[in-house]
């Protein structure tokens, strides 16, 4: 089948690559359009070392599965397959289990092509009123839920998001529904003006009050933004991780102690309200769509994505 | 008076410092014994830039004070003097206040000196039965305890303390009593048979189980206490950071993300449980005391503070 192909940092555009076979209890998924996130430019840095087909936002429909009743439905797709029997999958943690493959991340080849295989447990089912260039957005606002999900937010909180791009804008769009006191700290005037239109106020890096955020969340995907949000954030206040980037970072962790700042690393979340959202209408994407390639363009695709000022790039096999 | 000096990083005996003065609201404390800290020990090597007298754990005599009342009481005290109107101590962080000082580390003079002052706020009264070597031990046990106060922590929950030093054998002593399941990592075979001795699991760095802790405290008071920490703490659990010492230490932050692992950084905690559990018996430290030196003998003290094995080393004016 065609498809993308991450190998040894190199992406190229392949017209060989086998189509996935689905062990039991999987769906093969044709997919009907893939989104560009950060992690997949980052993978091609060297972030993490995978060969295969990347991509691990979609939107697809079910070709076949054990149970008749799924083939033909559009999907969403939770990208974490896991066991369900180790000890970390009892517990609850399931997109932490030691043995999951990851879609187009880790051992597991991913949307960039067209078809994927997921567990059918992984499926969600899209309404029919849900655009496929929206519903391919449910599982990067599913990321940006999880924020909520592990520090608690809301009216009289005093939230600063660093980053005004992809992540960030997710982030932003979510919170600003908590009724916190935010704003985003962002260097691209377009993508904050995005931000601006929906009441939601933004300022430079330089313009940032020290030491008054009850919370940051870190959505710039670079090592910088871990020092703005250091500055940020007050005493005993939480610094929310979203990024995930290739390399180390130093951090003076005495000035954490002192400080009593706490950091939370934050990565896939909740698909189903990420779903509500997008399908009441409470959350609008479609602003963030600023390119679409087809399958064969992808390494195109890829060039348009890290452009500065670029949100979402879609790719259509 | 009589006094160790801080200066420059060259720590001195001296016999012309200047006695303090207390301004009003503040007692001046004749000061009985005083504990080095590993805090006090990284001050020489830079870690803060203070001039002055060290010392921050102590127990001492109420000299003069506004209210006659307190006068000749034997009391210990909190280290951080705030002002007590900002949005911060208002907040409830009083020692977080950005104004603060803090005895011995922050713009006010410590403990290893004939006297020192303090607010009368920050002074608890020590009860009679309750020894000076004792008593000493408060101000560090309270910020043993201020792990708990930051993190819940009870049984079922699994805890590794990552340290047998000082700080270590106080926080993995006030675990103990919680009942969770609570294993010590350490080098010194001397310093864990302390904590043998009281029922108290023990292991050495490479007998420890990979990501299974819940929550992993860090009292190592070195850099490569995290590396072990993030090796033993499992995904969503909890790193309990309590060392302060000199200079960066590189994080691998994509990994906090993907393991949604939590840092947070912990101070000084409250003196109140802490005294109480010394006063009611429930906490022993005696066996901690390893070495006692005259005032005159001061940069001695800390020289023997620094060798390996050894715990609490006192000091007496």
């Amino acid at each position: 089948m065609n498809a993308l192909w991450l190998e040894d940092r190199v992406l190229g555009a392949r017209d060989d690559v086998s189509r996935p076979v689905p062990p039991p209890g999987e769906a093969l998924v044709r997919v009907r359009l893939s989104g560009i996130c950060n992690t997949d430019l980052e993978m091609v840095k060297g972030y993490y070392p995978f060969t295969g087909v990347p991509g691990h936002e979609f939107v697809g429909e079910v070709v076949s599965a054990d149970a008749a009743e799924w083939v033909g439905r559009r999907v969403v797709g939770e990208i974490n397959a896991s066991c369900g029997t180790c000890a970390t999958c009892r517990a609850g943690r399931r997109t932490h289990c030691p043995t999951r493959t990851v879609l187009g991340i880790k051992g597991r080849g991913g949307a960039m092509a067209e078809c994927l295989t997921l567990p059918v447990e992984n499926l969600h089912v899209v309404p029919d009123h849900v655009a496929d260039e929206v519903a391919v957005f449910t599982e990067p606002l599913a990321a940006a839920l999880q924020v909520q999900a592990q520090v608690a937010i809301g009216p009289g909180v005093r939230v600063v998001v660093i980053g005004d791009g992809k992540l960030g804008q997710l982030v932003a769009r979510t919170l600003a529904l908590t009724g916190c006191g935010l704003t985003v700290v962002g260097r691209h005037p377009r993508k904050l003006a995005r931000l601006g239109d929906r009441g939601i106020a933004t300022c430079a890096a330089g313009d940032l009050p020290s030491r008054e955020a009850d919370v940051v969340v870190e959505c710039t995907g670079s090592p910088g933004g871990l020092a703005l949000a250091r500055d940020a954030v007050r005493p005993r206040g939480t610094i929310v991780l979203k990024s995930t980037y290739h390399g180390e970072t130093s951090l003076n962790l005495s000035g954490i102690v002192v400080d009593e700042v706490t950091l939370v690393g934050s990565r896939c979340g909740p698909f189903a309200p990420a779903l509500a959202l997008l399908a009441g209408g409470t959350l609008d994407v479609t602003d963030m769509v600023d390119d679409r390639f087809a399958l064969a363009d992808g390494v195109r695709a890829f060039g348009r994505a890290a452009e500065p000022g670029v949100l979402k790039v879609l790719i259509r096999p």
